[in-house]
């Protein structure tokens, strides 16, 4: 019984008004008068090392944030019962008033907020995260995977404003997306909505950590692009200075290729030529498919090789379907916080539904 | 004008009912009471040779259908009133009272109703064919491309009913697509959303009528297939019963191939495999990105190669992402009448939203 471990509710405390067991746990706030009636919600995005809290205003504006270590063999309760404190520490009587928390962790999330996978969570996959967050906090909880997290977040406050239509792509060590389609979060009839990193772009291609082969992944995330360019730094005779940044070809990662290529050498040039090439194919056949307004791209492979934005889509112009060409293309414009941001800014929309 | 070639309201006819233009032009029925309350609506699907009329009841039940061909050279006024007419001979009084008119069309079809492209319908394109429809039948009208109207047909009356996210694919000489996620029809931003058939399946591989190359369709429409063969039989020592069905190798089809499969033919057999294998490449992107409950297939290439569906579904239960690997897979139930019965429902969805 997880209600066990939490501390006795004290005057004042965000732990004063939780509600009965019955209602906390669907979080869905009936018989519960929310706090200030939906003007503000605590973001929690959880994370393998560290767990950020925000207090956001609806509309997405961030009144105050803080973090907290993330301890995952610990557990959930644990982690959100400590981000419950620091919120409280952090924010005083803001807190206390916060009329929901989202809770953002980077795992499959089942409809019903139970975590169902989470490589950097050892353990806590069949926590119900919703029961556990809306317990902590006292108020009622949404729980949905970063990537959606964010891509919501990159909708409603940052580069995805004003569009009804919206792809996003992550792309750091490995790819995740998301999209906004005619206005709602993709989700999936099982909570993965959205994983375009695992798209089969080359039949019978590269192998892809997921097992299968030939994914965008495999040629686009950051493990990919640092693997394609050991082989090619092993077997050819190109590839002296990026050998020389890294030390040896087994010492070759992403952001050696990234300044190797700076540096003005021909392998990593090649590898970047090639990754810009599987991206915009990618991205063609995202653009048919979906037929979004704007392309949002982000995520650590960007922000070394930020040519890769203009290239892919230079590639999505002269080939998607004509009348799905005029795609916009931008950077994903927020911050670290785009997860735990988004992730408050889905607990009061679900409020507002549904209170 | 166009309201000038219409013939003038007469009693008992189902033009009696012509609201003024302005309302009728917007076809959303503000300042008109529907004419039986949402019970029954008209489906049209304009192909390039026929057009097919439907009477149906909410809830999806075909209450009487009827056909005219289509000469695409008179325009889509005198279309749409031809069908306007052979309604009200075919379906009487219950013509006169359907509620709202649905219109599908094989082309793209804008936000507001207007065709912007359609190949077999030369002339048509730039058409307000929502304001011509509204003004035709004198009820409220709701355009739709015929795959999104089929993909929608099959969600609430055909194979697709009962999940909340839905991928259809329908493989003829093209390959169309469409999708209900989250219970919404995907559209796009311009309209053209579900075109899986120009998803990248091989990064610089066969050239597609689309101009890009690698697209699904340019492996597994009935035209790649049909080539793939031709190529194929003209290179090996194989197909010896593929050409002798088809008489030589210009003459190979999508048809043929099938004949020769069924036959024992090695090439066709080959070919057949490696159709399978990019189709079910394909698919298992699909899902990764949009984690459908079910994945619907029809279409011509379908009928002639039933086995393609389950050797599909058995690469997506191997290589999908595990948390999408339940999906599951069904062929296309409606007949013919998807599209105009998908229409006919979605005019009324749109009825019910605004009425």
């Amino acid at each position: 019984m997880f209600t066990q471990r939490l501390p006795p509710p004290r005057p004042g405390s965000i732990f004063g008004l939780v509600a009965p067991r019955g209602e906390t746990g669907t979080g869905n706030g009936r018989g519960m008068m929310p706090r200030d009636d939906g003007r503000t919600a605590l973001g929690v995005d959880v994370g393998g090392t560290k767990t950020e809290i925000v207090l956001a205003a609806r509309g997405g504006r961030v009144i105050a944030e803080t973090r907290i270590p993330t301890d995952p063999e610990h557990g959930a309760h644990d982690t959100l019962r400590r981000a419950a404190e620091a919120a409280r520490a952090a924010f005083g009587a803001d807190a206390h008033a916060a009329s929901a928390v989202g809770v953002s962790v980077a795992g499959q999330v089942g409809p019903r907020g139970v975590l169902l996978g989470a490589p950097n969570l050892p353990g806590w996959p069949g926590a119900d995260i919703r029961r556990i967050a809306a317990s902590a906090f006292g108020v009622p909880a949404r729980v949905v995977n970063d990537v959606r997290a964010a891509t919501w977040g990159e909708w409603r406050l940052g580069a995805g404003r004003g569009v009804r239509d919206l792809v996003v792509l992550f792309l750091g060590t490995g790819v995740g997306g998301g999209a906004v389609l005619c206005g709602n979060l993709l989700e999936g009839a099982d909570g993965i909505g959205g994983e375009f990193g695992h798209l089969t772009v080359v039949v019978g291609g590269r192998r892809c950590t997921c097992g299968n082969t030939g994914c965008l992944e495999a040629y686009c995330g950051g493990w990919a692009i640092a693997e394609r360019a050991r082989e090619a730094a092993l077997e050819g005779t190109e590839g002296a200075e990026l050998l020389r940044l890294a030390g040896s070809a087994d010492d070759i990662t992403g952001k050696t290729v990234a300044a190797a290529l700076h540096a003005g050498d021909p392998l990593a040039r090649r590898i970047m030529d090639e990754t810009a090439e599987v991206l915009g194919a990618g991205i063609v056949g995202l653009v048919n498919g979906l037929n979004p307004r704007r392309v949002i791209m982000g995520g650590g492979v960007i922000d070394g090789f930020p040519e890769l934005l203009d290239r892919a889509a230079a590639i999505v112009r002269q080939r998607a379907l004509p009348a799905a060409r005029s795609v916009e293309f931008a950077r994903a414009g927020l911050a670290d916080d785009a997860p735990a941001l988004g992730a408050a800014d889905l607990a009061l929309a679900r409020l507002r539904q549904r209170v």
